[in-house]
């Protein structure tokens, strides 16, 4: 009962700036990445390249151990991808743990528009995490993972399509299961905050708007691909498409009215 | 005439699938990533940290010393941040080149919904760039970045704010230039994609409606400040949003109509 999990705090997400805008609660961070349509997932390919590599990947939350487990407990992060992937084959060549890799999400809700350039800013949510990723080769929990994945692209999506998939189908398809190590998330909400030297000089508040502009992601009329059949868009896509709409739009819209903490109301 | 620069094909930057969607060429790289609200940026901490760590961080490519260079020629990209950031500190104490950074962009721009989970896909836009990133230390080049980085967030935003930023403002504010090695980018556009195993199944195709749902950003009314005493919502702010709010929405009503190359039509 109101018990908060967090993330241990160690250097690599210990927030540095805008200290308030930062969480270590499970519960935000899982829901960041798990509303993000593409995370993008950072490795090291080897000693012989200098870069970091990021690949954009499609991935999920979830407990296959413990599937009744909620948001804000202990989850895993399966990640959906191609046996052909250097990614796959470096987790897969990996010894240990697995490999060491970063998962990151980031969505603008808003733009801020102030009175100085430096006081522009977004109004956003974002997450990363750290963790050890393996392949997954129980079929059962691959299976698993396979469907909360395509779920999440459409609610229900998995049972309204062809299932289950094939020895091949199952067999080109990777599922990377990352450990996870600890997180941190970022949120920014609220309006236009801006300093003293020009909020109190009715010059430049004569003269320059200050304000929000919301922004959140529109799903429009599906459109049907020319070899289907079935002509109505069937009522898992049109509910997914209204709740989804509705929203992000208020999401976006209910974020320019969060009050501001103290020390960045001017 | 008709010359089109490309990035070189190194390990680090070369698909492995889906090569008929990958662009080395250095126009819809650099509009990718000049079109990201967010750039995730990764890097390696230091060699106490198994884990390449991830910041999101706001960016434009640009060229200081060809200012009239167009946005297939070579560019830069410059990356706005804070002092006090870990990967700015970084930057400042890395010898040689600058310290080696992944800078990566996504938009999906539809949901493809197709007869099998595993043929479900994105329309999407991805990019990444690796280069090696320096302090930019010279004032004129600094302000310059801090004007193109503003402005991409609204089109003369700069010009409509209190400018130029003071000493204080100076200080606090680090740009990155990234010197680009290479880069890659992966556009998927189009319609579903399925095999005959499934669309010459009419138990399957009589079942399961296949289609592209269309994704898009939009930009809300501007929500006035509290404190402003400018009512009206300026004109470079207006047409911003409409001009946004058309195009992103016919970018991904015409990502649809795009044909399927041969190899992924049915």
């Amino acid at each position: 009962m109101g018990r908060t999990l967090t993330y241990p705090k160690r250097i690599s997400n210990t927030a540095n700036r805008y200290k308030h805008r930062a969480t270590y609660d499970l519960g935000p961070i899982h829901s960041i990445i798990n509303a993000s349509q593409v995370l993008h997932v950072s490795f090291n390919p080897g000693p012989e390249d200098p870069f970091p590599a990021i690949l954009p990947m499609i991935g999920q939350m979830g407990s296959y151990e413990f599937p009744s487990a909620s948001i804000d407990e202990p989850l895993d992060c399966y990640l959906h991808g191609y046996v052909s992937s250097r990614i796959m084959k470096l987790a897969c060549n990996s010894e240990g743990d697995g490999l060491p890799i970063c998962v990151a999400a980031s969505k603008v809700d808003g733009l801020i528009l102030s009175l100085t350039p430096n006081s522009h800013s977004y109004n956003y949510r974002s997450a990363i995490l750290h963790g050890y990723a393996k392949l997954v080769t129980d079929e059962e929990e691959k299976l698993w993972a396979m469907k909360l994945i395509t779920n999440s692209v459409v609610t229900n999506r998995w049972d309204n399509s062809r299932v289950p998939p094939d020895r091949a189908e199952m067999r080109s398809t990777v599922i990377l299961k990352v450990k996870i190590v600890d997180g941190s998330g970022k949120i920014r909400d609220g309006g236009v905050s801006d300093e003293r030297k020009d909020y109190g000089n009715e010059e430049i508040t004569n003269r320059i708007w200050t304000g929000v502009v919301p922004v959140w992601e529109t799903f429009g009329e599906p459109i049907r691909s020319g070899d289907g059949t079935l002509g109505e868009v069937p009522e898992h896509i049109t509910s997914f498409i209204a709740t989804k709409n509705k929203q992000n739009r208020a999401l976006a819209e209910a974020a320019v009215k969060v009050t501001l903490p103290q020390e960045e109301q001017h």
